[in-house]
């Protein structure tokens, strides 16, 4: 076994999920990631948790989907596992990324309906998702799979605790922060982020944390005004997005523009009044990622980068009884803080150049 | 997908395991039981049951238990799960047959202790078990994939109605039965069924059988006497047994001889006192099994054969408050019914040279 799924698997349990003796922990290993379930299997035993693994099959989802009339009843028994679960732990890793792409979409959100409560009963849990690279996935990056390999593990095997402390300094700054002023080539926005929290996102549920990897301090900014270009494409439902381009007025969206996928972004917008606005204005610093991958999760993560979500805003961000936000959707935008571009909070460059006022080569 | 495994997933949802609308069905996929598993999907899809799929992987398995100091806890969350479910099916069908074979043994005995309820709770449900050829399978069996891969859709894809009319005949006869006498090379014995209830084992929770395949008549006797030959090699715990002697005495064995692991007999006799005698009475049915694959569950229900089990009995097959004969272990041998055999029931051929009285061929 290569070591490297071994310290992932470590990693995953000890530093994400803090896994301790008598733990129930619920394991989801999607059809390609086997060798992380043994390596995480192992650090289970190791730690006395208690272990039980489901197998999360896109196929076997795909052919109950199609079967079913869409008529769901209640998922009592999964409620009732994990219920009882301290830890859920998601492996990641298919042999096909769109090996549902031929469920309807209606059966889809009939099931997802269905399963509101498992779900629920699910984040209740410490829960951590991550994943094994597939070829599947290697795919989908469009990279070789050793290429990829070595892309996931400098993602997900740092110095956790040293980039927790650095993300700390951030987090402070946007705590204490009144406005964020972002300015890049294509870009030149202001948010107000007064009386917002941030979240130090460290990949670990110590740190309201939930993904391996993470590696990013976002806060629910409000009132935006200006325009964004984003030079990072993204794929919503299937749909390529590039160059998307949005102006906005009194926190609102105003016009857009797209170079491919124009139609899909305005599609996004309209969802509901929430999509105009944004939920999430996060900055990536996990500097292992240094190329998109056509992946979100990886790639709104990558230093050097700020994202901003159209729709909904996390609880977590919010003063007590405010609501930022509301939306059905919360869909990541991600631009590059490259070459004369700045980061500024109440007037102080906090980034420039894509280079942090704590590191070296900052000039400030 | 070879049909042959939709009709198997149909085989064992419909048939086997009753399934119906809105029952919460687990089933536990083994490593090579994907395939099968996307069918059984397919199947409970059909019938709007609620799915939970879990991964029986022995790897896992193996990489947990040998992390593990031992002292295991409760497996609440897991019991929880099993609570609440109508049917379980277990997919078997694994990558190695021997992947468990260096988790020691008290460490696996102390797992079983510290699972016994959740293994209760899953037996309280509509319970299946079945296997989906593996290449792993096949080597055991010492059979190509290909011809391994007929061997057990011939076994499954059964006429099961026709079979579980065809096996109440004689389930009849050993309910209404005082003593059955069996005669065949190496073999002249005698075994008294009074008062004990048969089971017509046909594959189907409608008949209290838990298998598929499945396709035998059992119940427990009392009473042996005389002498048996075994001549269909059998693996207990690993050492092989080959033409496995014993002769009964009021019961017990009171000799007993093996031309191959007669220590292995010797160990298996002298595990505690119902070690030494019978527990079932079983006559296997099932025409589509046409030879030993060293794998019990297939072989005891071969067609032209009985099997004998030293230990523990089955309850169904006892009258109300009584015990039959009770161990920790439940170990067939089995023997064929070959040229001049004969199974006969208070005075009456059953069975001769391996045809019952109710098919063509038989010669009263």
């Amino acid at each position: 076994m290569d070591d490297r799924i071994r310290a992932h698997a470590e990693t995953l349990v000890g530093w994400s999920a803090r896994v301790e003796d008598g733990d129930e922990v619920v394991m989801r290993v999607a059809e390609g990631a086997h060798d992380l379930a043994v390596a995480v299997a192992a650090a289970l035993g190791e730690r006395g948790a208690t272990l039980v693994a489901t197998y999360g099959s896109d196929e076997v989802s795909r052919a109950y989907l199609r079967a079913h009339d869409g008529d769901f009843g209640p998922a009592d028994a999964e409620r009732a596992l994990y219920d009882r679960a301290d830890v859920y732990l998601s492996l990641g890793g298919g042999r096909n990324t769109t090996a549902t792409a031929d469920v309807p979409g209606d059966t889809q959100s009939a099931y997802a309906r269905a399963r509101e409560e498992v779900r629920e009963a699910r984040l209740a849990t410490d829960w951590v998702s991550t994943v094994h690279p597939t070829r599947s996935l290697a795919q989908a990056a469009g990279m070789s799979y050793e290429a990829y390999r070595d892309f996931v593990y400098d993602a997900v095997l740092r110095d956790w605790e040293s980039l927790a402390t650095e993300m700390g300094r951030l987090k402070d700054i946007f705590d204490d922060g009144r406005q964020v002023h972002l300015v890049a080539e294509g870009t030149d926005l202001t948010l107000s982020i007064a009386g917002r929290t941030a979240v130090n996102s460290a990949a670990s549920v110590a740190y309201d944390s939930h993904n391996l990897p993470s590696g990013e301090v976002f806060t629910a900014p409000a009132g935006t005004e200006g325009e964004v270009t984003f030079d990072v494409p993204i794929t919503v439902q299937g749909r390529r997005i590039r160059d998307a381009h949005l102006v906005f007025e009194n926190g609102e969206v105003v016009e857009f523009a797209a170079s491919e996928g124009e139609d899909a972004l305005a599609d996004l917008l309209d969802t509901d009044a929430g999509a105009k606005r944004l939920g999430e204005l996060g900055v990536g610093m996990n500097r292992g990622i240094t190329r998109p991958t056509d992946n979100v999760l990886f790639d709104e993560k990558m230093a050097g980068t700020v994202h901003l979500a159209l729709g909904r805003a996390y609880d977590a961000c919010l003063p007590d009884g405010e609501t930022g936000t509301e939306s059905a959707i919360h869909t990541d935008f991600i631009t590059r803080m490259g070459e004369g571009s700045r980061l500024v909070v109440d007037g102080e460059v906090i980034q420039r150049d894509g280079v942090f006022r704590w590191e070296d080569g900052f000039e400030g």
